[in-house]
């Protein structure tokens, strides 16, 4: 067998021990959160048939879904196949599929260019659908079209109101970077079949504590409601274009109101939109404030009043629940992209550092009608696990007993200090103390480094002079202190520490 | 957007809440063992590159490696791929690819039936070489391959003897059945960099503890050791048939004495060679009695003596660790079909249900071999987490309280209540017992089904009367008890039980 590289595809991680330790105690503390709140955990499969995600994510979406390629059973329809490979060559083929309108605008210039027009559109037109004939199945790409298809699937066994938590890798095929990876963990909770406000301002409660119990001090959850953005786009007089609307004001933070206000000009808004428009996405003061400020401005709008009506209510559910550290912010200029939202929608900042949104959600009124059940209401949060790490580790908020693994090794000069040794690891291992045995052989010097890389606390050493005296040699590695006492004294030393993660 | 019909790929499962909170018990249990006796979680990622994985797991296994379509990137290489194509009309190219020996023997009997010679091989060949072309990466098809391959990767970093567990799910493309899955987790713990024979004997102890822990009583740890078997083929004069020897004698089980015999001759073994087998393989008494007798068997055999030397070694181990249920049996006929073990092998199999093994694994010289490092030895067993599953439900061993997510519910009968219930559901949860708050506006009954359907152990009951008296009604979902007492009584009642899982 020839040799093969030890490398992995690019955009995926290995995990090693201590970044594994650290990323358990993240999802070990949400998860405890969620169950805290009557959440249980479900897991769907990693493959889910094509077209269960097709045309869920829009073409962009759809294009960085990973697709996987049947197997075993290729051979039965080849001849399908071998017709797909056959079009290829043929010119009437290309012209009629690209008059289908198979491809985007986007995929077409793009061919256009690169290839000369009918031979681009001619060869993606062929691959799509060898594509179509080659593979069946794909990679979940995010955690709540599985979670639709699952809600409807099992609806006569779930319970209602349904509340679940699911932490499950997905994967995209986008274009690897710094921070975005192809392979990576999304952590999500969602509850359907309540219309209850109830469950909003738990969400929020739900980010307080996880993240007030991961040490961060001072976050912001902000709050809005696709209400209140409807109820303004019909103030301009232009409820059809909510969703161009949405996007621009969404930019606000990066592109500023100069640039919101240019996006929104070259999408056919007027100036007078805007003179609108601007009063109330710079809406300052307390909540309350700008609240009262919203009623008289959208008071003609049913469906901002709604809006308004609902933020009110989740609110007056927070002041009752006492939150640690969360500062609850009314941001108007809050959107989020995804199109699904209906009513109330989320997302929280960390402002002890520089970081994108480390969790968002929202209600959505209608996600598993694409699988034919209609008007179920939901309301669903996300952690960003990956950025909640980069945060705890630049504010060094991960517990140092989390990178602990093993508490105490046992290292011996040889073989017979082994067999003494045995009886202690018994001991040791019986009082639930995660404790090592370093097999004889080796030099002292390198047991102690093993204990060193390991992150172990304590080490034994035993010699000669242990086993005749009964006085083991106990070291604590982090002070280097040394003490030669017997093994009830270790117990109770190492025991009267808290357990390892 | 069409509906589409909510289901799953075959050979997949979703998890609901009840079957997580079994499978997470098994799962938690098993790594608080793997952790105790110092193994550290590693996690890789579901996508290997496709050369890491093909020509591991032999012809057959390579045909059930699910494949990833390449994408994003197919039109730069789109030139390579219509080559590929076109190949497929060219029958010299056909011709000359199945003299190259692209394909096995038993694919090319299968074509020939199926297709026409030239016409099926033809078809095969290109097949295959579009599937180079147009996939690069595939999922993991089991946890040792990506461990090889991660501790070569990052052989700089990692502490020697490294100790990893890592449970994570794995994909074939097998034909699904019961109990055979396409997604299905595997559970390993490994050791690499260490010869010492302590590793195997802790691998017994970790089976026994798990185990127990598990609730299983009676259940009999296999050893066998592989130097062993080469002893006996070297006996018989036919080193070099070792794997036809041991793959035979690994049937014992199946197919009985008269079945291993026939296959044996079929595969060119005397009936001379037998008659030194079958003694062998029948060795009766106490594990001491077998081992006595094979030293004088085995006395001319360099590598059946160390084999002998090295179960003597575990055996003697073993005798200083105390075991709880585990019964510790000497195999001569175990052999384990994989090739890559080289010294003790392992099989677990429970006497209280009937079931395959439930965990196996062994000793490997050279499993890095195959990315470039030489000589690395390790030894690694594994869990059987689906089978564990089946075992437990059979024998009723489930805790309880495994399946119970929330502590208690709060159910109101209007809005008023709600308000009043809020501090309330704040006292529990800070207690960190695990509450819900049951929106208002739902009838009680149905209030009560959910609490029932959740398998909520208590349920408070908050009315006009409870709010004036400030009496709450609480009731034991299990005995139908109900009390009216106040909110301390509810904290002592419901804290004192053990925490939910």
């Amino acid at each position: 067998m020839a040799n093969v590289k030890a490398a992995i595809p690019k955009g995926t991680r290995d995990f090693g021990p201590v970044v594994m330790n650290r990323r358990n105690y993240i999802f070990d503390t949400i998860k405890k959160v969620f169950r805290k709140y009557g959440y249980q955990e479900i897991q769907t499969p990693t493959m889910e048939n094509l077209d269960t995600l097709t045309g869920k994510y829009g073409e962009e979406g759809d294009q960085l879904i990973f697709k996987i390629l049947n197997s075993g059973e290729y051979l039965s329809d080849f001849e399908i196949k071998n017709q797909v490979i056959n079009d290829l060559n043929d010119p009437t083929f290309a012209a009629a599929s690209a008059s289908l309108n198979l491809i985007s605008k986007k995929d077409k210039s793009i061919l256009e260019l690169k290839l000369g027009h009918e031979d681009g559109i001619k060869r993606l037109v062929a691959y799509r659908k060898l594509t179509q004939q080659i593979s069946e199945k794909a990679l979940r790409y995010d955690l709540t079209v599985p979670f639709a298809r699952y809600v409807v699937m099992h609806q006569h066994e779930i319970t209602s109101p349904f509340k679940r938590f699911q932490i499950q890798p997905v994967w995209r095929a986008d274009r690897p970077q710094k921070g975005r990876y192809r392979e990576f963990y999304q952590c999500d909770a969602d509850v359907v079949g309540s219309d209850s406000l109830l469950n909003e301002a738990e969400f929020v409660c739900i980010y307080d504590e996880a993240l007030s119990l991961l040490g961060l001090k001072d976050f912001t959850i902000k709050i809005n409601n696709r209400k209140i953005l409807s109820g303004i786009a019909e103030l301009i007089g232009k409820p059809n274009q909510i969703v161009d609307l949405t996007v621009a004001i969404d930019k606000l933070d990066k592109i500023a109101l100069e640039g919101v206000e240019k996006e929104l000009l070259e999408k056919g808004f007027e100036r007078k939109d805007l003179d609108i428009l601007k009063p109330v996405i710079l809406l300052s003061g307390t909540n309350e404030e700008k609240l009262n400020a919203l009623k008289s401005i959208l008071s003609n709008s049913m469906i901002g009043l709604k809006g308004i009506e609902e933020i009110d209510k989740v609110f007056s559910y927070l002041k009752n629940f006492d939150l640690s550290n969360a500062k609850i912010q009314l941001d108007l200029t809050l959107a989020r992209g995804l199109n699904y939202y209906t009513g109330c929608i989320f997302e929280v900042k960390t402002n002890e550092a520089a970081m994108g949104s480390i969790g968002g959600g929202g209600r959505y009124d209608d996600l598993t009608g694409m699988f034919g059940k209609e008007g179920l209401t939901g309301v669903g949060i996300s952690f960003g696990a990956d950025r909640i790490y980069d945060v705890l580790e630049e504010l060094n908020l991960f517990p140092t007993d989390v990178t602990e693994s093993t508490k105490v090794v046992i290292c011996v000069f040889g073989e017979a200090e082994e067999a003494f040794a045995i009886p202690i690891l018994n001991q040791l291992r019986r009082a639930d103390i995660s404790a090592e045995l370093f097999p004889y052989g080796t030099k002292m010097k390198k047991q102690m480094q093993y204990a060193n890389d390991k992150n172990i606390p304590y080490v034994i050493v035993i010699g000669g002079d242990e086993m005749q005296s009964g006085l083991l040699s106990l070291k604590n590695m982090e002070t280097g202190e040394q003490v030669k006492v017997n093994i009830e004294e270790i117990m109770d030393k190492i025991s009267s520490e808290k357990p390892p993660h």
